[in-house]
């Protein structure tokens, strides 16, 4: 199955002059996303993971699939203020000011294997961001893994170390 | 298996006064997880749905889910201005002022047997609304199911002719 034709280009999304992969158009075809899911998983049923961290707000759709698929937990890493409980919170660089990406301070057990899951890997820095926050708590980050890749930006770059998987790639 | 255990009251969150129900710990616990899901989607797995609408930001955790094992697609209604392509809104009233929800206007097509998820019904407004917009779209609200219920908030008065499913009540 060809996924890339699921997926939308938007012009001038969030802001002028970018052409935004819209996957909602991929999520919203039952094979398609199915398809997805299931080529998403494959790489990682033999690995007994822990827990899926996933990251908002797409990567809670994709994250909570594979989370109940592996048999595993799943935790929301969340922006500022969004979780009710106490957190720790990790600081990453946007084209302009910074952000903060949030865990719960017990989502994660000390040795735990992690599996982070976003839709789209553009600079890698909120990605990172999450597998830093996992690595504070003490868990194991064995993996990286989007739906979308856009190569152009490489975000790869900034994830050095981390075994980092994309299904569509441009 | 219990799963009211697994939920955390997490006093003065958003705002003083507050008893916030905390879903986190049972999602991020993979048996009462996966329990969850299976019994949320016990009612649905005959009634050949065709999109399962996730309400942002927790609902897309469980929709995700549950389209995933439906077999259907993942629509997710989502608060103004995040979704990038042409949406149809719908406003709805909270304590202060209104919110609004937006679904993509090819979301749904009409005659599509359409599922509502959320992870609380407290008051209703917010799944009103986006029953309101699949009705919109010529979709056919099969249900609306939220993982937990605050019954003493009288949600469900303001879903009249849905059928309405929780897993935990308040």
């Amino acid at each position: 199955m060809d996924l890339e034709k699921y997926i939308r280009d938007v012009p001038d999304f969030p802001k002028k002059g970018i052409l935004f992969k819209d996957i909602t158009t991929l999520l919203q075809d039952g094979d398609a996303f199915r398809h997805a899911m299931n080529r998403m998983l494959k790489k990682h049923l033999e690995a007994k993971i822990d827990k899926v961290v996933g990251i908002e707000a797409r990567g809670f759709v994709l994250g909570g699939v594979m989370a109940y698929k592996l048999g595993c937990g799943f935790v929301p890493a969340r922006k500022l203020g969004k979780l009710p409980y106490r957190c720790i919170r990790e600081e990453y660089t946007l084209e302009y000011g910074t952000n903060a990406l949030e865990l719960h301070e017990d989502a994660i057990r000390p040795g735990e294997k992690v599996l982070v899951v976003d839709d789209l890997l553009a600079t890698g820095g909120t990605a990172l961001a999450a597998a830093k926050l996992v690595e504070k708590l003490g868990g194991k980050v064995t993996g990286i893994d989007f739906l979308v890749e856009l190569a152009f930006l490489n975000g790869r770059a900034k994830l050095p170390g981390y075994p980092v998987h994309s299904l569509i790639t441009y």
